[in-house]
């Protein structure tokens, strides 16, 4: 197996604080202050960079709950919080932080990934969602979750408006003569004057051009709503996919829907998720992943898996089969909980047997064995149509993300699929994405301009 | 002069990328690439702890207009992303961020706080504002501000939900026992299910408990809503004042209100803002003080001034006085236009005589000198009952902030008003604040209980 041309594969790390296994934050090797501990995140994002990843990713949701906490390892920095500060002890790696449309004003967000790209040097991206919740609802005014389209709809005319305001200010808008005073050029600063269904913001954006013009726009929902906005608007996509099959379908439908809007196929980077846990031998990996089993605690993985699908699973039998969900429009993470369903009965799983199959990665492909045959793996897809690279979450971030960067990458890089330096400095570079076109920019036909 | 006991007065530090002086980007010390600069934020922090100050503090404003962009040096970062990004490279200085009540949702204000408090050690302040302008409104779905009355009434739930969220972890919540997989004990951790009448919000926040339990509350507003939140909630002040008397009078009137509400007087820290124009001799400090007001843009400031007031002022001779404004209720900063009309009316300044008054801080009280003779200003009011401390607002930051920092502090230093190390840790420490009590905690009757 070898890749076509030469092309190379991209690498996010899906960062949490101690893994992406559930129960990560009971084992031996995790010190469960890392939740807060700046300098574990400092030192993660360090690793990363000198293995060259594209970027590192965090995930959001916007609110818990008591009996969440009692069993998981909850409770850490809002994103955009840590991202600022990464920003400043980091220099190359990409910092993609998720926000949601839903709970935010478009004004408010636009000038925070504007602040965090100026900040980095124009390394920052935005994982757009439109939260999947009651839960999350009930912390912003709501009694429920939005529908599924509604959410879409809004944060259509969210995204229309914060593209905008990235616009807002031309690339060559800051004169900044000091003899005659003049600080921007205020034809090349520019009003929106929205008025939509869900926002009314008349512009311009408080913060000046960033290095990339605006964030990578990244998306992660994979329901028919969540493929059409990605194929339209994304650049990056991170998605869940079970098996080679689907996700070579995934992203055959992706970049024909891309293609149909009228963009470059090429201009989507698309990540599914894979969630490794690495032995030098397959016996070490198999170790390494029971060890991880035996710390499960299936009353927490129950509660995680009921809030995911949106059903209450507690108090049916273990090693009975996954109850059949009522039939009922999925108001919230749609695609997931499909995924969910279909996995339980295509591989004929027992409740227990799924919450283990979900606790490594919530969905996301879970994958034990070598370095070798990890990157076979990562080599396969990437070769035949099925990824442009991976996200990769580590069951355990204490040892399991060295053992990728460490262990993986270098095979990785030996097969000639992926970089051994940086050849750019913005996350833009790094995905090979060019650099956006200005919507108010007035073009000189003989010129290029931003 | 001296002052009684051994009371201390407190420095804050305003900071704004090249000094309070509306003309100081066009100085010849400064450097127009401050304004995004991260470099220059952490010297000048790193700068401001060497002096022992209690915080550093960034103002906020969420809308511009190309017109006002075309004078003024303006867009810069978002106050919370730098505050972030600056303190993973301080230690113990106080980090102040303006973020207003009126555009935000409180869910995820409370959780950016909390977050800074985290990765500070404890270090963080909020400055609670309302927002006075219609500019702004219109960023945010709004054809005009509301009502002051309004303003506060939504400020008053909004920090309501804010302290519940905070308070939402009890401080011994987290037991993270790997033994027995339990992360937190549920019945520390608390839903809020408030219902008002702007905001539902269910809880528990999903950040724990913060070093400092909460940020430290901060308020700026002077009318006479703003006065009696700020005596019910802030725990500091900045507040504009031009004489002695009005600084006494309002202290006074502020103290009165604190102890009337339950609080203890003690608890509030009044600090008038100050914008130094520092010379070794009194000649120096003139002609510095000539160079900016050379440098003034009546144009812009008139911009800046018809802004403020709510009025547009263009077009009124510059040696004329200060025209009539039509009689109405002001929607915004209804304090800031008063005193700006009555400092007009008491000196009988024509309108440029105005703009030059107001150029060097926007309405906040201006002072040329020596070093000696700033302290003793400062000493004056401090010790007179006038303040608590000051509002620091170096007219230039290149070279001003120097000058304060090496030539007032090593004075009042001298003098034994201000400390030569820190005592603590958090900036409640350096603000002697108490530790918030939890409003969910139970607590034992023998037992002091967080």
């Amino acid at each position: 197996m070898s890749s076509k041309e030469n092309r190379q594969l991209h690498l996010n790390l899906f960062v949490t604080p101690v893994g992406h296994h559930e129960a990560a934050w009971r084992h031996p090797d995790t010190d469960v202050d890392q939740l807060l501990d700046f300098s574990f995140f400092q030192r993660l994002a360090a690793k990363a960079e000198a293995a060259k990843l594209d970027s590192i990713f965090l995930a959001d949701r916007v609110a818990t709950s008591p009996s969440a906490v009692q069993y998981g390892a909850i409770g850490g920095y809002e994103p955009l919080t840590l991202l600022s500060a990464l920003a400043v002890v980091t220099k190359r790696i990409g910092l993609i932080a998720t926000v949601s449309t839903s709970f935010n004003e478009p004004f408010n967000l636009a000038r925070r990934f504007a602040s965090l790209d100026h900040l980095s040097g124009g390394r920052a991206g935005w994982n757009i969602i439109t939260s999947g919740t009651d839960a999350e609802a009930r912390n912003f005014n709501l009694e429920q979750i939005p529908e599924h389209a509604e959410r879409y709809e809004r944060a259509r005319e969210f995204l229309d408006i914060a593209v905008k305001l990235w616009d807002s200010w031309e690339r060559d808008a800051l004169i900044r003569d000091k003899e005659s005073g003049i600080y921007a050029d205020h034809h090349k600063v520019h009003e929106l004057n929205h008025k939509g269904k869900y926002f009314s913001v008349k512009g311009p954006l408080n913060v000046s051009r960033s290095p990339q013009g605006r964030p990578v726009l990244v998306q992660a929902g994979s329901s028919q709503d969540g493929r059409q906005f990605a194929a339209e608007h994304a650049e990056a996509i991170f998605t869940a996919q079970q098996s080679f099959d689907e996700a070579r379908a995934f992203y055959g439908d992706i970049k024909r829907r891309a293609a149909k809007a009228g963009r470059s196929p090429g201009h989507i980077t698309i990540l599914p998720g894979i969630c490794p846990i690495i032995g030098r031998t397959e016996e070490e990996a198999r170790e390494k992943e029971a060890k991880l089993v035996e710390l499960s605690n299936p009353a927490y993985s129950l509660i995680m898996l009921s809030n995911r699908v949106g059903f209450d699973l507690t108090g049916y039998p273990l090693d009975g089969p996954m109850p059949q969900l009522p039939v009922k429009e999925v108001r919230g993470h749609q695609s997931r909980t499909n995924l969910i369903v279909e996995l339980a009965q295509r591989e004929n799983l027992t409740l227990r047997q799924l919450l283990n199959r979900l606790a490594g990665g919530r969905g996301h492909r879970t994958v034990t064995g070598t370095p070798t045959q990890i990157a076979d793996m990562l080599e396969h897809w990437f070769a035949e149509g099925a990824a442009d690279g991976f996200n990769i979450m580590p069951q355990l971030m204490a040892g399991g993300l060295e053992d990728f960067l460490e262990l993986v990458v270098p095979e990785l890089q030996r097969r000639g699929l992926f970089r051994t330096e940086y050849t750019g400095t913005t996350l833009r570079d790094h995905y090979g994405l060019p650099y956006p076109e200005n919507q108010f920019a007035v073009k000189p036909a003989s010129q290029a301009h931003y």
